[in-house]
């Protein structure tokens, strides 16, 4: 099994809701900046991996479960690992930890985990089409 | 079967992104909008149930497809439809349907397909709890 | 002075942080929702504007006071009126106001003003650009 | 004059939209963030302060100016500086920076500035009140 990608990132005003907590669409905005940042850390930027292949990625599914909730100023570690790749689609296995919170043994605790499908597609048309060999061959 | 709720709405530059489509997390806030209106249409304020119950919903499972995007200017009808409800939670079957990119015979387009599984907590210490009886009632 | 356009909206989840009220960038987008629907009521949609003349509105300046927080399920109208237009630019005033507190005369209260100036640029390159003759025209 | 605190961020997909550049409305979220980084590194917890003290900021008034769009994956040093401060309230002078579109020397390029009036509130009633002594004392 692959190691899993990690981003540290903060809880701030924008990410909260009036539950005190944060909502709970914000996980998939911080599922989508780890995968960003797994892709740089692969040589991958997506801006300009567009500009030369003409394709973006698309989320197909996503799947998440919400464990405990975070708020405001805790510190989460967002992973990113690669669990599946095919020619023209992969899937992500993510998950928010809390280091604010963390377990008796001082691991960070489980808040959210997803299960992120991921596609390819021409960037005008949004049509299906095949990974990029190299952007393949980086990711696996 | 019960019949879904509709809630009608349109695209905005905020719901964008730079694929020039929907980001994908704005569907959760879409469905959660079509829920609170659900509520509404049955006698339900959010705000004022946790002034009286001090209790909140959370969202405990989400899962998602994305068939195809919506744009700018799209107008949309976003569903929300009880599926599955207990004492301590229950289950929405939301989508996301397009007025602006109709099927051959004039009927919406599935854009987007959502199961949201939600609690019920209480709101000073996120503990779950049983759904509130008249809620329960007013929902099934 | 010519009648400001009015969008009501309600206020989601979404919209607020743990503060308990609406977050403060979101008056932004409240008033680009006005603004939109505005030129839509002007018979100006933006997207088809944009495939026609290659151009998009840009804000170049916002000013924002902030006098009353809005909350959850409160009931909003957000105004939008043209109070000065040029060649290449145009500056609209704009209100959120709440139905949910009303004034001692049952109007409205003032929550967030704004002054937002607007200019028009090319799409693919975003220089500046004269504002097409037919938009001037249907907003002045 | 005092120097500016400076947060380095990234843009990420959330942060666009279908004009493919930055929404206008997040450079307040950009604002927000540096404001937060800011206040903890003159050991400012705003979750801790409320427990203490019962109080939260709040922001009554905003001016932007906005020179130039930030893209995907550019990269951004987001400046907060104290410029103004009374018993009630005080005032930020705030930048946003493009490291991915250096000046000719090398320096990150202005893209938008604004002017943030904060106040103190009772996080309960929201009535506006004195500033705590320390948090006055620890920002100036």
């Amino acid at each position: 099994m692959p190691m899993a990608f990690e981003l540290p990132l903060r809880i701030y005003w924008e990410d909260t809701d009036a539950g005190g907590i944060v909502f709970y669409a914000n996980y998939l905005r911080f599922f989508e900046r780890a995968r960003t940042e797994w892709l740089r850390a692969l040589g991958i930027q997506q801006q300009a991996l567009r500009e030369t292949t003409g394709g973006i990625f698309v989320v197909s599914e996503a799947t998440l479960k919400y464990h405990r909730p975070a708020r405001l100023d805790d510190e989460l570690i967002v992973t990113a690992r690669l669990t599946a790749a095919g020619r023209a689609s992969f899937t992500m296995t993510q998950e928010a930890l809390s280091r604010s919170e963390p377990l008796p043994d001082g691991s960070p605790r489980l808040l959210c985990e997803g299960l992120i499908r991921i596609g390819w597609v021409d960037a005008a048309t949004l049509k299906p089409a095949r990974l990029p060999a190299h952007v393949l061959e980086a990711m696996t």
